[in-house]
């Protein structure tokens, strides 16, 4: 175990590092903060490649320092530092990003969200989360989705990225992989001329997109799909949280397998 | 038209204590940021009493000066003041609060949405705003759970308080009072021995309890109800956001309203 006390330590500038997009790429690694977090990734036999806890943390939870070949105790101040948190719990791990830009190696089955353009980090971390819950397979960010690993995302992710397959890549091209293995692909629309959602009820395998929270999706892929829902709504409202949306649109699609 | 310049004005300080539920209680109003609100208001038939903007907004928006007797034109410094918005649009109205604590003079009919305890502002509006896309009648929230006219919830809903009637109340009388009309009240409870939500069709009359985000409903109006729903997820996930729940529960209650 080493101890460090300066946040002008390497370490602990590359995990204040691991913030940005640019190095979480370049290194492969994102940062888990919380005990939550930690255990899910432990569960789910992800290996912890650093645990970082402040001593406190560390003397209270003495099982958990085994977990990885390299620990450091820190101060509360780099706590603060790398996770950017208020009040953090003083324990966080550096584990490694799945290979997001592999694809699937086994034929596609089961169900997938597909994310065009969605730009908030909790609405991208919630949708993950439901769709974990919705007993979906796996999920897909488009280019210009909120980064999959950013802090934000992870922190409202709450573990469910180690219960799903998670990819980036061209929408599109996934959409044409679905088509391959004759499975559906719903687009959304707001257009009450679309198909009621509730009118739809796929096999064990298909594909949900769900669209931008200003401008929804990509004419592009709307016109790729194999049809694009809508959920009726009463007039005066004009729409729903894509979050919502997406849980709504999901448990309907999925109810086979979640139940 | 009166023209402001000074953030010291009693005008500004007035509108700044909006901010604050007691303001608020006392003065039985509160305050709606953006035309988008603004518009709603004056489409539901509230009426504005005070309209606040910029020289700007104002010249670009003649039409509605006439919508309210007083009108105020103040700096961009006063609007981001009263708005706590870094940019503001420019625009905002002074509108009453629904007499809350009243009770529905008719009988109780239609979908309604009761809140417990829900603390989360963002939670809040976002129900809310779900609840009128779903067609609901009401919502209801009981004692502690996050104003719903505090500028955050105010913002997440988007202007459906206009069409929904808005209750605060004791949610154990309510509850009773559906029983009165025998319309039957279901919780929400995370527990695979609760009812699974697809097993219950509702007629038109119904309410629908969410509760805290961590702690869930009260025990009190858990023993209350005709019946507790559960929403049946992947072993692996461990809760849904309550503004997604809510949103699944609302659509699959209320389905033949919202069609």
């Amino acid at each position: 175990m080493e101890e460090l006390t300066s946040i002008h330590n390497q370490h602990v500038k590359n995990w204040k590092k691991l913030q940005t997009k640019k190095y979480r790429r370049q290194t492969g690694r994102y940062l888990l903060d919380g005990w939550h977090l930690v255990q899910e990734a432990h569960k789910a036999g992800i290996e912890i490649l650093q645990l970082i806890g402040t001593d406190e943390q560390l003397d209270a939870h003495q099982d958990l320092i085994g977990l990885s070949a390299e620990v450091y105790q820190v101060t509360e101040e780099i706590m603060r530092h790398i996770t950017e948190t208020v009040t953090p719990q003083g324990i966080a791990a550096v584990v490694e990003m799945p290979n997001a830009h592999q694809v699937p190696s086994a034929p596609l089955n089961g169900a997938w969200l597909l994310l065009d353009r969605v730009q908030d980090p909790g609405n991208v971390g919630t949708m993950v989360r439901t769709a974990d819950a919705a007993g979906f397979t796996g999920v897909v960010v488009g280019d210009r989705s909120a980064d999959l690993f950013s802090p934000k995302v992870v922190r409202s992710m709450q573990g469910s990225q180690f219960h799903l397959q998670m990819y980036e890549g061209d929408l599109s091209k996934w959409i044409e992989d679905f088509k391959q293995v004759d499975a559906p692909v719903y687009g959304t629309q707001l257009n009450p001329a679309a198909k009621s959602f509730r009118d739809v009820h796929p096999g064990a395998t298909f594909a949900l997109i769900m669209g931008n929270e200003g401008h929804g999706m990509s004419k592009e892929l709307l016109a790729q799909t194999t049809a694009n829902l809508y959920i009726p709504m009463r007039g005066e409202a004009e729409s729903l949280n894509v979050a919502v949306s997406a849980g709504i649109l999901m448990f309907q699609l999925n109810q086979g397998l979640a139940d």
